[in-house]
């Protein structure tokens, strides 16, 4: 044993050592690391809008832009890429070609695709956030939060003749809750609407969202009966966008790395569960849907974790922000504005929330979500098409079991393309 | 570490990191480290057996092994690791923090959600290989072939009120397409068994594959009515385990890494398809699915496949064998390894393959399957229950629309536990 702990020493410094020569490597080839000069490795593109992509953090060019279509349709997170870049190598991830071919990353876990490093990394950012309870829970983890929806729906379903279970959601619901539940026409369940006007009898599964996908508001169940199943989406529960007012404790709680890191591209989301045969259903639909979940991401995700994690605990003593600090000052700078465009504009509106005590954050601040719900002025019935001809892309309220009164603008796009939208809603109504 | 960075500069760290790299080089090639350490590198464990992980390749302590239980029931391509390790860094792969935040890879592709490099490497592949058209195909990457093969039901399911659309496949077929095709009781599909007793009039969905999920054999449609749609699952059509004989032409192939070159972990699969319409269905199936397909293991797929190719070209002006040629030698040294086993265990038989000459390899040879399709001789009713009792775990041929005569036997373990399976399968009959 000693011996191969020997011999794997010198194993495991050699592909150290290889991974800081390539980092040192393309340290000094950029300069001694200007964060900057990474764009130009291949950012990813914006939809629609190719061009979008060649623009500097600068703001140069904005006056060129004027024809450019911006797209608020998606949540697309591509606002976090200014600070990983900024942040350098401190998450690089070095994967050698022999790594990860099994299936398997734990076989003595209920989950067996999970790995075991991604595993630990969730439970102690959960601890230092303090947004949810771990202890005595199954991780599941999916691709991304939204094939745990559907895990969830399959472990959660009946297996009897009763026919399919009816899903439920209070409107405004997030519009891709309806499409992924029906997708299939299973047999298992069904959508079947606004949970606020939910009136049948019998077992019913009911999503909670919160704070909401679109609109931002804390929300608990609305149907409350004894029959109901409930499943927390609780993607958004992060100090960037919503006070942690507490740990939360359901039954089923969903998180993905999209919106709490950023990552997006990594397709990682994870599943807390308190019920042992819940999860091991849960496990079985990702089994049986995808034979598992990319090892290379949960590797990723979990040094993307860590690194946010370790930021937050040396903030605690030292001057230095934490992930979370940083995340929070740029969402706060962006609704700032954002509301100053929305009054000047005379022809929109946006919630109001109340603000609450933050126990990870330690101050007092209203919610800046992830997405704004924008209402249009009194006689603009289409307001996803009044901001279509301003060139800017948004999801109509239709979507969401909504009216078409109001859009769900994503608050996350990068700085430049975020800059142009402000300049073009606060424009007035003849410039467009 | 900031410090420390501080009083150095990068320049001086990098002449330091090499210089650490070339002693641990020469710690490695003077024999402190024998291959088989690396399998302490955290390597997914087997099934059920833990210890299995930490044997080492040399063989040493296979007289320790006897009451190991030998996990062959999943085709874990663990075999694949000791190539890859003896390849060293050439293709590791190094992902920054700030890199694939976005959910899109490249907006103007169809599948936007497909890496470019990846679809590069993967039309490069297929074209030194031989083995499928990719000209004028739609590529649609997915989670695995597994996550392809349901957004294929999803895009060739009609959309009328004719109900749900049987799929069928020849006996023995794939364990899994029976489990995936009802696991949420669609109403657009569902299992319909052996497509050689298939009557029914009207649309049907057949799949083939070839070479065969569990016999190995080469094959073909064998319905043949007007209404039917093909899916070709073609995971094993690669010429380590069968002869390239034609560039095969099919309006829906599906491919994977995970047998191709042994990367199961990452979870990459790809569909080349004929028609727009079924490639866009099939994107929207996963993008309603999973919103994609990790980035991460996109391009490290890419890097892989990239290598693979390179090794092909490479070894055709040189002594160098490619991944294949290695592979291939691989499958025939451990085929014939195993036929000698099953001929001196008087007990059990697999079949018998027709040589036919393959166009990439440039020789004559019989298929050398993934898998060993094992009969037990009459008399034997369970053919898994005898395996087990041999603590040889495999998967009975009920699994597969058959009997329980024959057992599926995965061929890519890792050699240790290849080895300890030869043994126990040309055991006398009394000594288990």
């Amino acid at each position: 044993m000693c011996k191969i702990l020997k011999v794997l020493s010198w194993r495991n410094m050699l592909v150290l050592s290889l991974a800081m020569n390539l980092s040192l490597i393309l340290k000094v080839l950029n300069g001694d690391g200007d964060s900057g000069s990474f764009w130009a490795h291949k950012p990813a593109s914006s939809p629609i809008s190719e061009s979008s992509s060649s623009l500097s953090f600068d703001g140069n060019g904005v006056q060129e832009d004027d024809d450019r279509i911006i797209n608020l349709d998606h949540g697309d997170p591509t606002m976090y890429e200014r600070y990983w870049m900024q942040r350098g190598d401190e998450t690089t991830i070095v994967i050698p070609g022999w790594q990860s071919l099994s299936y398997f990353s734990d076989v003595s876990n209920l989950c067996w695709f999970l790995e075991p490093e991604l595993a630990k990394e969730i439970v102690r950012l959960h601890r230092i956030v303090g947004n949810a309870v771990t202890q005595d829970r199954y991780i599941v983890v999916g691709t991304g939060s939204t094939q745990l929806y559907q895990a969830a729906l399959y472990a959660l379903s009946p297996r009897d003749e009763s026919g399919p279970i009816n899903v439920v959601s209070a409107t405004p619901f997030y519009s891709s809750y309806p499409l992924i539940t029906d997708c299939l026409k299973s047999s298992l369940y069904k959508w079947a609407g606004d949970a606020k006007s939910y009136r049948e009898e019998g077992p019913y599964i009911e999503l909670v969202t919160s704070p909401n996908n679109p609109d931002g508001f804390v929300r608990q169940s609305v149907v409350n009966r004894s029959k109901g199943i409930l499943i927390h989406d609780l993607a958004y529960y992060w100090p960037q966008y919503t006070p942690i007012t507490s740990v939360l404790d359901h039954e089923l709680m969903l998180f993905t790395v999209s919106k709490s890191t950023g990552h997006a591209g990594m397709r990682i989301g994870w599943g807390l569960v308190k019920d042992r045969e819940i999860a091991k259903k849960m496990t079985k639909f990702i089994e049986i849907n995808t034979i598992g979940v990319s090892k290379d991401s949960q590797l990723r995700a979990a040094k993307v974790m860590k690194f946010v994690s370790d930021s937050c605990e040396r903030s605690r003593d030292a001057t230095a922000k934490s992930f979370f600090e940083h995340s929070y000052d740029a969402m706060s700078e962006r609704w700032k504005l954002f509301r100053e465009a929305v009054t000047k504009s005379k022809r929109f509106s946006v919630p109001d929330f109340s603000p609450q005590p933050c126990n990870f954050l330690g101050r007092v601040f209203e919610p800046q979500p992830a997405f704004a719900w924008l209402k249009c002025e009194e006689g603009i019935e289409d307001c996803e098409k009044l901001m279509r001809d301003k060139k800017i892309l948004t999801r109509s309220g239709k979507h969401f079991g909504y009216g078409s009164s109001h859009v769900r603008i994503s608050m996350l796009d990068r700085d430049p393309n975020f800059d142009i939208f402000l300049r073009r809603i606060s424009s007035s109504p003849d410039s467009t």
